[in-house]
């Protein structure tokens, strides 16, 4: 799907394809489907982020709570969204070992308690390794910035589903 | 479940419960969870009414285009929230004739051709008559009128899924 046929989509169809390119917040994409037409992807995908950052710091902490744990209970149980489940396998997250299983969920339980929000992580510009690394040092955050920071990876999460989702223009450039 | 248990649930335990009192919005719920304590049923209705009054417009519209059309789709495809098929079918929308199925049809495309969103109402305050004549009459609004209007509806329906999930506090009056 090119940006021209995205544009002409009526905001049902929208949000059948693009209600999930941040986790479980179908209201985002039905919102941003009002700033039609888009120019580009990148156009879409700033509309997008332009939304969550006019969020209250409360509004990105509820982003941040309907996204599951890392290999929690919505792994194991087969409740995790498509792209979820596809991203957490793509980054090994099926194939820990029972240490390591063990380990996350320590440091799952001990940052969402730090925060009130679980830690989220763009997995698939990660592996087992970094998001375990990582988890580790952002719990030593404070807490603005570990909100930001977490954000931050929601974006990437959600520039690569987009990506996944439309043909993105072909570069001018020589 | 008073709102003093209320109060304690972890946040995943909390959206579990109250993720869909607006619907297909659990972000509203898990951002609200930021609140706590509230100190009453109303206290958390506020909340959420507070959350949602804060979006801009096109927030707003996004909340009325993830509900469902009212006999709609995903009624005859049985793809409603369980919530939201109650609700339907409380209000005599599973009974309707075929003449009023097609009515009810043409007047949903209709608004939502011409706003951008679907119609919205509290079923349970309705019954099928008084459905088709407010979808006929809110069909004349100007935009600005029937966005604030729909979204009151949004608030009287939270309110009753509200109501059917805690004990309503004991008033004090005598």
């Amino acid at each position: 799907m090119d940006i021209g046929s995205v544009n002409y989509l009526p905001y049902e169809d929208f949000v059948d394809v693009f209600g999930n390119v941040v986790e479980k917040c179908p209201l985002i994409t039905a919102a941003v489907w009002s700033r039609r037409p888009f120019s580009s992807l990148a156009d879409l995908e700033a509309s997008i982020n332009d939304f969550i950052d006019a969020l209250s710091e409360s509004g990105k902490e509820g982003i941040l709570r309907v996204h599951p744990d890392l290999t929690g209970r919505d792994l194991q149980s087969g409740t995790l969204t498509r792209e979820s489940r596809e991203e957490q396998v793509q980054a090994g997250l099926d194939t820990l070992t029972t240490a390591e299983v063990s380990r996350m969920a320590r440091l799952n339980t001990e940052y969402k308690d730090h925060f009130g929000f679980p830690f989220v992580i763009c997995a698939r510009m990660n592996n087992k390794a970094t998001i375990l690394r990582q988890l580790e040092e952002r719990l030593r955050n404070e807490r603005t910035i570990e909100r930001a920071c977490a954000i931050d990876e929601v974006k990437k999460i959600c520039h690569l589903r987009l990506q996944g989702l439309v043909v993105p223009e072909t570069s001018n450039k020589l």
